[in-house]
């Protein structure tokens, strides 16, 4: 994808370490704030996707937040269409819904994902996004 | 304080209201981002402090994560010093602890405040955060 090549010079944000390509299509980046273990079972990570990056469709057991900190980026969930999100959109996923999200084919995307009951489990992780699915976006 | 004058006309951020008097000293913005009664039980707030604004001395039932977006505050925790949270930064704060949080005298701060199994219970509020306790921080 030309538009990720462009970008793959960028320096990986501080702190940040690359998701597991086994989950992820292109190049992401995982910086942890807030790690398991803690009194508020809260996990709590900043998650920065390169240009056309994404996650693999997944469910979290207990839900998930995700807070748009910079960019735009996309979010489905299974049997919608792909919807934008913003910087200072937040969206809530209930618990078991199958979804994922990413970037856009222009720019990095970063928000922070709040996994809430985190030690009864996280996510399910299911198959990778197509190509096809990733360029269905109508605006 | 002439710092607070300084920046009071500063626009409230898009979305925001302004924190209650109540528990607040000084001008500060609460911009929902998930409300009560979302399936992962948690609120979710962004958090926009003037310079020199703060919340009272309070507590969490059941904790709470603070992750700095934009600017440079406050962080203290009764009977420990104060610390200062830079942007990209969290804290978690365990059920029960008292603390408080706010700007510096110099500049904005906004947080993103969660707070995990918010429908049994939120915050505790206690008494105002004094100009002795304020001016307390040494670097």
């Amino acid at each position: 994808m030309s538009n990720m090549n462009k970008h793959e010079q960028q320096p990986a944000p501080a702190g940040a370490t690359q998701a597991p390509a086994d989950y992820f299509t292109g190049v992401a980046w995982v910086k942890p704030l807030v790690a398991a273990g803690h009194p508020t079972d809260c996990v709590v990570s900043e998650v920065t996707f390169e240009p056309g990056a994404r996650n693999n469709w997944h469910s979290h057991p207990h839900g998930q937040v995700l807070v748009v900190t910079a960019g735009t980026g996309y979010y489905q969930q299974q049997g919608q269409p792909m919807q934008l999100l913003r910087q200072g959109e937040a969206v809530s996923i209930a618990p078991g819904v199958v979804h994922w999200h990413g970037a856009t084919p222009e720019g990095r995307f970063t928000h922070t994902a709040i996994n809430p009951s985190a030690s009864q489990g996280m996510v399910e992780w299911l198959q990778a996004v197509t190509e096809e699915e990733y360029q269905s976006y109508q605006a």
